[in-house]
């Protein structure tokens, strides 16, 4: 048998116990976790010095800027698993009762998921992020890092193990190490059907479409967001421009900025200026980087920008690129953003009721904005106090995906001998 | 393009124009889909009657059986499509609103999955029990069904979409007539992503088998059940009885009939005699067709029987036969359980509350059962209505599968400009 595979049986074998762990001995655990991480810093920042010297020259500056640790980064992976355990338990609620007419008494009951997997890559603090949540939520997890964080990765959990090891749950958090190679571990962790009762990957459009295509455990689709913000013929135009400017440059990297503008054809000739104004010349003159605007005909005839290519408007840019096209009314933007978008997040600036309500339902999107930015499609923004991902699929769940997300539930059935 | 391509194309295009459909609307289309049925009996017995000639002498009776239609069978069908219009519509409704510090109103309102595909076998009414349950809940259904049915099935699915056509939705019901041929049509299914939201197996363990482990669409692990009976030392050995016999032969070939039964050591002695004198020598007494009992080594020191092979206890029978073992206590019973359960439905029988929490608790199944049948675990029975299946996979839905758990949820964000 393969490490991982001696992993992930241990990893079941773990889940039965945390399941039947209480809510104030998983609180003390996570506590001590959060203790043993700030204990353990020099280690992990020793661990995560070998990582970035074997990625320097390899990786991006940006990539080695996500792989790096520091003492502070180091509290704030703490303090995350310290804010997890001052959530509530999502696990043992009763969701819903009832009692049948032949006198059932039928209780749904919520539970944990049972073995989660995570997917990730070069953020280290996933490890500790994705542990917290998913122990808090009664969840054995099986991490699977990136080969280039695999050192951090390794001394995180290993100081995360030691803390639940005297509540017998060390296997609680385990990590593939990938002793027989980083592919074939995620190989087996995708083919582990039995072991694992959902895997979660956290990075890119590739790692995402290669689980979901190549898992056979179920896989929640989460990140890809190509976002839109459709702007109306009653929309208040400052209103929008502050949208989009927030939805486009406060953070281009993330799957909720926003990747493509819609103008309908009633203002475009008067908007779009005003826009090429506020992303281009404003943010030129404030020293800030400009965005480059991606025409369509229709808007490469009213401002000067860049000319869409094919595939512009089915692009996760996640940089100060934003693609804009001009549209009849509120019903063409619908039918783009159903050809278009990655149903994650899209948004209408309008003061026409009727225009929003319409686009409201029409669009199949986890979320859809009347009038705000598409930014706030997020764990914290929404109020579940954090978050594992935000799903973009339609099963299970839907958007960000706080604690509650990471539970199933079962239905308890009390009879006095009740026969069909 | 193949014709299951163009097929899904078709169904994808209807999706959205089904999900802005109204309840009423639904409901009248329904009664006209269910009237529609009802006048064309004549052309579904001649389809149907083309069906069974084709597959006498290749299929069992009881296969024939299944695949065989006739009057009442199809007034069956007709009052199912009434029943499910009279359910209250999953969709549309606010699961939770909220308003966030900085303003933002924010409600989660469930809708439709959009587009589900339902693999099945020779059934013919599964066609119209699942294009109702999608159609109620808005989701445009993409039928496909085993080769044995598929004149019958192309009859009844022509009937619907007729009776759907003056809403200008006689693609909400699709049917896969396999042109290109069963399989091929059956794998393009299980690949299009982007096009089917959800795909549903309805049959027997090999096919369900065959999709969750091929399918890239998520797909819904539903029905293989080996569900288990414990007897616990302070059972009501009455009671006791009247459960297994129930779980056992009121309808074995079901997916929550009993197939293994748990005995503790310390009734095992006192209560299998009792078992085998109802199972098998009352029963033959009767004229009833006696249960098999299958029996590990120590049961078959205290009664007769067939010794257990291995596999016995993982076997899920459909038939009169039950694995029949001893186990220490509720502790073991749990363990064995954990073993070789397939999570759908389990039950202790016993007088001791404490014996009755733990196993509820520890044990991991859809639904869990104290002194009560496990046949009990049905849509109908929950008061769901119906049911599209039972699911035996953790994520998205558990157990009985109703009309609400053929939708998911959007979030609805309502601002005045707010940006992050």
């Amino acid at each position: 048998m393969t490490e991982t595979g001696k992993t992930l049986l241990r990893a079941r074998a773990a889940a039965p116990r945390l399941a039947a762990l209480g809510t104030e001995d998983k609180n003390a655990c996570l506590a001590a976790m959060a203790r043993s991480l700030a204990g353990g810093a020099d280690r992990i920042l020793s661990a995560n010095a070998e990582d970035v010297a074997a990625a320097r020259g390899r990786l991006s500056a940006s990539m080695i800027d996500r792989l790096t640790l520091d003492e502070k980064r180091i509290r704030g992976m703490a303090d995350g698993i310290l804010e997890v355990a001052a959530l509530p338990d999502p696990v043992g609620l009763e969701l819903e009762s009832f009692e049948r007419p032949n006198g059932l008494s039928i209780s749904k009951v919520s539970v944990p998921l049972g073995v989660v997997g995570i997917i990730y890559e070069s953020r280290p603090n996933v490890t500790s992020d994705a542990a917290a949540l998913c122990f808090k939520s009664g969840n054995v997890c099986v991490l699977k890092p990136g080969s280039d964080a695999l050192r951090s990765c390794a001394a995180i959990t290993e100081l995360l193990r030691g803390a639940a090891e005297p509540y017998g749950l060390a296997d609680a958090v385990c990590v593939l190490t990938g002793a027989e190679g980083s592919r074939a571990a995620a190989a087996e962790l995708m083919n582990a059907t039995g072991l694992v009762d959902v895997l979660i990957p956290r990075g890119g459009a590739g790692l995402i479409k290669a689980c979901v295509e190549n898992s056979k455990v179920p896989c929640i689709q989460t990140g890809t967001g190509i976002c839109h913000v459709y702007v109306d013929g009653r929309a208040d135009f400052s209103m929008a421009l502050d949208i989009i400017d927030n939805a486009k440059t406060q953070r281009p990297s993330v799957c909720n900025a926003e990747e493509v503008l819609l103008v309908s054809r009633d203002v475009a000739a008067d908007f779009l200026p005003l826009l090429s104004a506020r992303l281009r010349d404003a943010r030129s003159a404030a020293g800030k980087t400009p965005v480059e605007l991606i025409l369509d005909t229709e808007a490469a005839r009213i401002i000067s920008g860049t000319p869409a290519g094919p595939g512009d408007f089915d692009t996760e840019f996640l940089d100060y690129k934003l693609a804009v096209g001009v549209v009849a009314d509120v019903r063409e933007a619908v039918s783009h953003i159903a050809a278009h978008s990655t149903r994650h997040s899209d948004c209408i600036v309008t003061d026409d009721p009727e225009a929003a309500e319409y686009f409201l339902n029409a669009v199949d999107s986890a979320a859809v904005y009347h009038n705000a930015s598409t930014r706030f499609t997020d764990g914290g923004e929404f109020g579940l106090g954090c978050e594992i991902g935000i799903s973009t699929q339609k099963l299970h769940a839907r958007g960000p995906m706080g604690l509650r997300e990471l539970t199933s539930y079962k239905y308890v059935v009390r009879g006095k001998g009740q026969t069909r």
